[in-house]
This record gives structure tokens, sequence and C-alpha cells, in this order.
């Protein structure tokens, strides 16, 4: 791949991760009830923005990820790991009155509170969201859960596998002639956690303007729905029943992934001058005067045949030669990376999506700001109650409290 | 599927949808010189919260996607449609000076700029992102763009389909014997126009207490790779390189789609009692004394011998039936729904994720807030230039400006 190093604007490796410049949200707490992925991947959010995280969990196990693997080699998880990053944890039981009275004395300093149990859970433990913002008007609780807050399904068991099931979004991925198949992440699970995040921004945005708090109610159903852009065109806009189409694009052509000796190749081709371009450096060009490809539709109506004519050429190579070539002529192309190699890429590198915290390679943050810090936070994963004995003496409740 | 609709706490359908709420940003104003999927998709979301968009398009063709399909009967563009909700259209020419300055103007009275053009472009045009932050302090730039500002290869051309191929996504997606698999809607745009909208309303959130605006870079590729979860903890964390394994959890089992009569269903089992109750429903108790099943490590270690005698039974019924079964013994299930199937749920209706905005159906807000209007916009996609006299009379520059 080329090396092109020029930065442009303020967006300069050094601006964006130099660890020094102040954090966008620095002046926001929040209590965190979260488990698992969907709240966790909000709150650390929330984290990489500089946000104080109070992450409460439950005494003896803490956050189930805990006892999920994978396990690094001392035994510890990686998914409690990845997802919990800047945080402070202490373990409070929530159905013991000092316990909770603790965490009341939290929430009565914080700016959010975040909870992802069953709708109704908050409720039980004396933890109502809306009575919440009844008693703090400024508060934000934000309610992260597979079918929302209400609805006919809403108290329905949610995992990332059932959203993705039954959002639509398993059935549109994947071959005509294969089985509907699951994004491979938990992508029901994040985008909740990352709409959740939506949420609470805006709603601190909001605030200081209307100097108040809200609940907000964000489903995976929901967040994963929204997002279903080409089935919902077809099913909601043309009333035609969308179908999995593989790799390709449905509108365009060539707009896929091709075999070629030895790997797949994605090559993204969006107008006729780029096809031009493409037949060229494939030594095809009478392909560009073929009837059959005159223009984007007769190519996306007979994308097969194209696709057909593409590969007997692109077989007699290697992928990473025809990528050299199709890049160099200015064709978009990437190989097919496992992320294993992604990870290695100079690219990521540089754009500190690569960190290291506490000993342990982590994800690095995709949002980069020119006035803020953009590394994120660099705050390893707390152990269990690591900072309970803190946490109970700066928000010990005054004497008649809770 | 049950029809429990008890709400908890604020979250009831009148109180999130009712559209006399206040909009959370209606305060904010945003210049979008966005086109195609991942910019619209963020300056979408700013109109869903509220704020006042004007989207500033090439005279003749506009955004490249009205020409882009499916199309409706009367020949427009649900593309387009579907990402330009809530926006004012005005024609500009940036290279004419005249055009520019109506630009400039309007940039002056803005809060928020957000532009996906390539890197460069905009400073080529006069626009350069930091310039403009330079020159109004209170500015927020949000660039969005395949690869970001900087690093190696943050020139390369890039489409949804290129990004998924490059961040691991592709490759992390179908069964262990067949291919890299797209994820079935342009996840990596997506997820650009996602994070480009976290990054604005961060932004917008530090402004209050600092006073400064900021550049923002979001790159689809750092947007995507961050979402990859258990493969980056697979090749960060325990140094193991991630493969695809279809639809089922790597660490949980049974925790997959399973075949019935007719159809899939998946069933998503996390403990130990869930698996005795799913193997009571089944009518095979005795898999729960098989010692290859006794805990969650045995049953993910022989999750194919597992899911042959799960399939063995379930093949015998349809796949509705055993949904009810499950689902009323409390284990969490769900059929494989194309999308079409999925906005016809009840469950979304109420939920107000299906929309009808201009006398077209249009996917729903999935950010619900209690004391803020949670509908999203109401104003259709505009016309080319529909609002250009308008804003021309409301921004004409100052003599002497521009």
């Amino acid at each position: 791949m080329t090396t092109k190093i020029t930065a442009h604007g303020a967006a300069t490796p050094a601006q964006h991760l130099n660890p020094s410049k102040p954090h966008a949200l620095e002046h926001i707490t929040v209590v965190d009830f979260t488990r698992v992925l969907a709240g966790p991947t909000c709150t650390r959010m929330l984290a990489d923005a500089g946000a104080r995280i109070i992450k409460i969990e439950r005494p003896g196990t803490g956050d189930d990820t805990r006892a999920m693997g994978p396990f690094t080699a001392d035994g510890s998880s990686e998914y409690y790991r990845f997802a919990n990053l800047g945080k402070e944890s202490i373990a409070l039981d929530l159905k013991e009155p000092g316990d909770l009275a603790v965490a009341k004395a939290m929430i009565a300093k914080a700016d959010v509170v975040v909870e992802n149990f069953r709708p109704g859970v908050m409720a039980r433990l004396g933890l109502d969201p809306a009575e919440l913002v009844r008693e703090h008007p400024r508060l934000i609780v934000c309610s992260i859960s597979g079918f929302g807050q209400y609805g006919p399904l809403h108290m329905q068991a949610a995992y990332d596998t059932v959203i993705q099931a039954i959002s639509g979004i398993m059935d549109a991925t994947g071959e005509p002639d294969g089985g509907p198949t699951r994004v491979g992440t938990s992508i029901s699970d994040i985008l909740g956690g990352v709409f959740g995040y939506c949420g609470i921004v805006t709603a601190l945005t909001a605030r200081e303007r209307t100097g108040k708090g809200t609940t907000v109610d964000v489903a995976m159903l929901d967040a994963t729905f929204s997002t279903m852009e080409q089935g919902l065109m077809d099913a909601l806009g043309i009333h035609q029943r969308p179908h999995r189409i593989g790799n390709r694009h449905p509108s365009m052509a060539p707009f896929d992934t091709f075999g070629c000796a030895d790997r797949l190749l994605a090559i993204c081709v969006g107008n006729d001058r780029l096809f031009g371009v493409l037949v060229d450096t494939l030594g095809r060009p009478e392909l560009a005067e073929d009837s059959r490809f005159a223009t984007n539709v007769d190519r996306t109506n007979n994308q097969a045949e194209l696709k057909h004519a593409m590969e007997e050429v692109l077989r007699t190579d290697k992928a990473a030669a025809w990528h050299e070539r199709l890049e160099d002529a200015g064709v978009p192309v990437s190989l097919v990376l496992n992320v294993d190699d992604t990870r290695g890429l100079e690219h990521i590198k540089v754009r500190g999506m690569v960190k290291e915290v506490g000993g342990y390679q982590v994800p690095g943050n995709p949002i980069k700001f020119g006035a803020y810090n953009s590394m994120g936070t660099m705050i390893p994963s707390p152990e269990l109650d690591d900072h309970g004995a803190a946490l109970r003496a700066e928000f010990a409740p005054a004497p008649g409290d809770g």
C-alpha cells in the first residue's frame, strides 16, 4: 500500500493523540449500573470522552463478563477488560439498604445514570428512572435494553443473537443460496451502546439550554432496525421483499468481492469512467464496449456475467498484485483482511486505534477532536471493588439519608 | 408472541412519541456539505434531534443518491429520501465566488459544519476545517471519511464495501467453510455517520463549558474496527488469529440458529438453569445429564454434537411452534425475520420505528427521550434547491464579505 502521510487541516497525529489535551467530558460524572456488553460499551465511550464512570457491580462475582472468555494467561477476562476501561469499580448489594443509600448518594451528585437491566428491575430496586429524574431534575437516566422500556415485546429476554435474528440484519446477510448469517461481531449490543451514548450526549447538550434532565430509552432492536438501509428501502419504499445478495451492491456494479489466484479482493466501481480504468487495468478494454456493460444499470443487470469475465482475468494472479495495480490506477479496492492483519496496518497504528493500557493492548477511540484529548481513557479496567473504600468514603450518605 | 403492554417509568408510547414536545437540539444550526450515505446519516440524526440542517448540493444533479435506486413509481430515489429527511436544500457551485460567499455566510452563523469529501477537498474550496474553526472559534467542523484525515491510507478511495473488507468485519462474518461475507447493510457507512454524530454532540456539550469549537475527524475504518469485539479480543488479547464461526457464539452454547421443520430459530442459552429448561421443553431432559453438556464450557466445546441433538428434535415441528413453546418457558428465542416482517411487528409500530413523512414510509428514530420529542423530524427530504431562494435571502453576504 502507498504511504502518503500528508495530513490535512488540524488533523495531524500529534494533535489528535496528544495526551495532554483536556477531555471533552471531564466535567461529567456517570453512575454505571450496566453489565455485559451493550451498557458497558456506552459507558466506555463516556470514559473515552473523559467522564468519570463509577461502575456498580454485584458483590462476589461482579459483572458477568468477568467470568466470560476469552481469558489471558493470568486468568483475567479480555471481554471484561475491553468493555470497562477507565471505570472505577465498587461492589454494592442494591437489595441491602446501606449499599442502596451509597448508590443514591452517588446519583445525587451525578450527571448521568446508565443501566441495562430488564425493564422494571431499576424500579424494584427503588431506582425507577422517571422517579430519579423527578427527584434530581438535571439528571439524565439512560436505559439500554433489547426491546426498550415499552411495547409488546419489551419484557422478552434479549441477547445480541436474538436481536440480530428479529431485526432483519441476519436475514439480509449472506449468499442468496446460503442461509441467514450472523454479523461476525455483536453488532446489536454495540449499536445499543453507541445509540445510548448518542442519546446521553444529546441530552447533556440540551440540558445546557433547558436546565433539565430526562430519561433516555434505547432498544437494541430499534437501533439495529434503523440501520437496515437497503432492506428498508425495498420494504418500505418500493414495496419489494428484500433478499440476500451476497457481497455485491444492490444497485452498482462491479461492486463486490472477486476471486483472484489466492484470495478475495473487494473492487468498487461506481461510474463509467472508473469502469473504463478497471477494464484497461485488467487488460480487457473490450468489456467497456460490450453493450451488456455499457452503463451502471446494464452492469448491475448483468453483474453475474461481468463478475465471471473479471474473475477469468483476476484468477491469473494473486490478489496482492491486482490490489497494487488497481490502486495505482485509482480504482477503489481492498484485500479482505482478517482483523488480526487489520490491527497490524501502519494506518491503524498512527491513528491510535490500538493502544496499550495497563500492559494490555485494547482498541482505541474512533472519535478524534482537534481541541480535545482523542486517545480516550488510558486507565485499565478495574478489579472488582478496586475503588470501593474510596467511593464509600466520598459518598457516605448524610445521616438521615437513604 | 405475547403482548405484554405494561410500560415502565416515563417510557410510555404517548410520552415518547408526543410530537408537541420540544426537540433536544432545536437551537443548533448545521451547514451540511455531505453526500451519499455516511455524512447524510450523521446530519439526518441531527435533524431527528431537531437541529436545522442546511444541505448544500451541486447545481444540476445534487446529491449523487438522487440518481441512485431504488426508485419509487414517481421516479424519486428512496436512497435519497431515507438519508435526507428534515433538511433544507440549496444548490451552490462552491467554485463560484458568489455561491461560496453564501456558504461562508451560513457557516458564520452556524454551530456545526459536516462534510464527507475526500481529505483536502474542503481546503481547496477555501473551507479548510481547521481554518474555519480558527475563524469562528465556537464552530464544530466534523469530517467523515473512509480512512480519516491523516495516516498512510487517508487519500485512498473508500466505499462501504472497501471498508468492510479492510476492517476485518467481512472476514469475521460467515460460515467457517464459506467465504468472507459482507454485512447485509452498509454498516461501515452508517457507523461513520453515527460516530460522526457522537463526535459532534460531544463537542457541543464540551463547548458549553469551554466556549470553544473544534474539528472532529471520524474514519469509517476506525469506527468499524472499533466494533470488532470478539475478533479483537482474540487478536489483541489472547494472541490467537480469529476465524469465522457462522451464527454461533464463541463462548456460549447453545447460542446459535437452529434448523426446524421449515426455517431457522435463534436460541440463546447463557447458563445451566436455562439449559435445563431448554432440554425439558424439547422433551430431551437426559441431555442435561450428559457429561458432554454439563457446563457452558462443555457445551461450547461440544457445540456441534449438541446442535445435532437439538436439531433432531427441532426438525419435527415448525419454527413458530417451537418459538411459542420456548418463549413460554422463558428461553431467549427468536425467529430469523426478513426485515419486511420485522417492520410489520406491532412492537416496531408502537415504538414509532416506521413513520410516514410526506406520504412515504421511512425508518423512525431509535433514541427516545422522556423530556424531548422522540419522533424525529417529520419534514420530507427536499427537492434540489427547494429552499435556495429563501436561504439566499436569509444569508445574503454583507457588502465586502466573501
